[in-house]
């Protein structure tokens, strides 16, 4: 039986987790769970863990790290009571040697003694506070992906994990832009404050009507756009990296964790 | 030739590091380099560097991670120009199968191609933040190392790193303890809001006059003892992995990097 996102969308959490883990619930996390944590995934062997724990580090603006599980273990300890990384994301994207291989809803049949499960935060979190504070969030009030870019910034490399940095785009009122980067500069495990704001040209971003994922919104006479570090970087890192194995999440379906959205720390305490 | 905290204490950073560098200056660095991040240090083999890694994100409050280099690279590239662990920091302490085994000023001679350093943030950035809003912090003030517990708070392990948290108490006028836990808040990199306030025996602190390390603080009758995650934390987890070989700063003796303080990431750009 299949469970759609309106139904799930005013359930407690506990009922949105059984509905993904069973396999009734394949779609996107936006909007569910609220109040908790959606974290991204990147799902990779030992070998080259701490090259990417360190690519992290060195670029917490796009990839804030938000737990990392122990190898070989898929549940996730740190970020709820009874996470199993294997059943509890609607859907995963494979890849192989830099490439999509293909994509599933259950990795358990693939997953190996030698996997490490990285967890990294995302947007939602300042989106919901721009939104409690009244400031306009197109994408959100529009029920679209928000507009990505692959930008000209350059990230500080490890290992074989290096690229361009990938943000997102927000146009925001022009009287607002700076209660838009105080707010988000509060949240350093959902990008922080924005990478840049204003003419799109200077991060190399020809087109803004032209999103390379996602959907395009509309930058109004009174609105400024304001681009922020976004959670596709660490795939383009990752791709650059060919590594053998790679597993993600599907872009939009992602892990919603026990930890309290605004939680100082994304630790889960029982 | 030997250089005096007193004559530092008004020089650039530059001249700081370079008498430092030099071995003219071996003491501590408590109010040198106004202005720029001071960090901690943990130096280990390669074996235990993504442990120690996922033990410093697990526990972020003490342990929080502002730099990792790469494996066998002296130079913190991500924290300044021009550093070279091996001779920018004023003195070391070298510990062999948990144990302290001596001190050095300069490692270059037992520098080892499988070392990695991590650089973790201090608390000097939320005492400065505290004196700017005007809340005394005794120790500053009177010169004195902060009064340090080996408190019960369980760290969250992560392979043979494990142990009880240290936290650092300071004596806070009990009208602007809620400014204090605010200010600091907005410092993760610097241990973040406190992880207590009030009955020292409520987190196994039997006699707050009586400190593990550093100089005991009166709390006078209008202030409450508020303790804050110590820095000493990952040195307990290191001690008790009884690594063959871990090289630390020793306390109070800090990296001074080229990142402003309150830098909102702790990445350094030219």
């Amino acid at each position: 039986m299949t469970v759609t996102h309106d139904l799930l969308k005013s359930e407690p959490l506990a009922r949105v987790r059984a509905a993904i883990r069973s396999g009734a619930y394949r779609a996107h996390t936006a909007g569910l769970g609220a109040g908790y944590l959606q974290a991204n995934l990147a799902i990779l062997p030992e070998a080259h863990a701490l090259d990417f724990m360190r690519f992290c580090q060195r670029n917490p603006k796009p990839c804030p790290l938000t737990g990392v599980s122990d190898t070989g273990d898929p549940i996730m300890r740190t970020m709820g009571r009874d996470i199993d990384i294997r059943t509890d994301v609607p859907a995963f994207n494979i890849y192989r040697d830099g490439l999509l291989a293909g994509e599933t809803t259950d990795i358990t049949d693939i997953w190996r003694d030698d996997l490490v499960v990285f967890a990294l935060g995302c947007s939602f979190t300042f989106e919901h506070a721009l939104g409690r504070a009244g400031i306009p969030v197109w994408n959100v009030e529009h029920d679209r992906t928000v507009p990505m870019f692959r930008s000209s910034i350059e990230t500080v490399p490890a290992g074989p994990f290096r690229g361009k940095m990938a943000v997102s785009m927000r146009p925001i009122p022009k009287a607002r832009v700076d209660e838009a980067i105080d707010i988000s500069r509060r949240y350093p495990l959902a990008h922080g404050a924005p990478v840049h704001v204003g003419d799109p040209a200077a991060i190399g971003i020809a087109d803004i009507a032209r999103p390379d994922w996602g959907h395009a919104a509309p930058v109004g006479p009174d609105e400024v756009p304001v681009f922020w570090a976004c959670g596709v970087t660490p795939q383009i890192a990752l791709e650059a990296a060919r590594l053998p194995l790679c597993i993600t999440h599907k872009p939009g379906h992602m892990l919603i964790t026990d930890i309290a959205e605004d939680a100082e720390i994304p630790i889960f305490t029982p």
